[in-house]
């Protein structure tokens, strides 16, 4: 919230590049992980990254999500800072509205976990991880 | 828990293969894929799936989990059920023990949301979705 520059890069914090089947997750790497896993979790919040990811350059308002929706503004807003607050949004304020957009390290730290341990192919998904 | 036969080929019922980046996410592929996503948004049963995907050959009992917890077994048995009726882990009867193994078609449904869009290698995930 209070860094309005989108963060394109991937976090160095993130427990990603850490596949499920590799090794046995530890506590710490699960605490890491599960807050992001209960964010998406709920069906309009996991539409809404969907709808973020999948639209135009990556990025969306409000104005751009809420037709895709039978809710109204303020719960639209209300998920996305759920979103936003679990680390998997990033937001930037231009004019009126906010844009939103997906943080890739926690895309990489989720996409991860179900990669297959098998072959070096999962150290391939982020630099810096 | 009807089946005790181990199913180990891509369901053909599950949403996979759509990535979130991909077009935004129809209702009805949320909702099949937000239990899943439930039943792992939990430090012990991202646990327990981490455990019994990386245990030798892919598969584990309570036994062999037990260790790891600081948990009960009925409490771990719990947390087991859970991740099977969620469709996470197939369950088989052995003697006294009940083996556990995760469905590869929930892991490729799940590890597909969070495919980068571009490139067709997202389809090389699993020929039968």
């Amino acid at each position: 919230m209070s860094n309005p520059t989108l963060v394109r890069e991937a976090d160095a914090g993130l427990a990603c590049c850490a596949p499920l089947a590799g090794e046995p997750l530890s506590a710490e790497q699960a605490a890491g992980v599960v807050p992001m896993l209960k964010a998406i979790a709920d069906p309009a919040r996991l539409r809404l990254l969907s709808l973020v990811l999948s639209h135009p350059g990556g990025e969306a308002c409000v104005c751009d999500l809420l037709p895709s929706f039978d809710l109204s503004q303020p719960t639209i807003s209300h998920h996305l800072k759920v979103l936003h607050e679990a680390g998997l949004l990033d937001r930037e304020k231009r004019g009126t509205w906010v844009y939103y957009i997906a943080r890739p390290a926690a895309m990489t730290a989720l996409g991860s976990l179900f990669t297959p341990a098998a072959g070096p192919a999962t150290a391939s998904a982020g630099g810096g991880c």
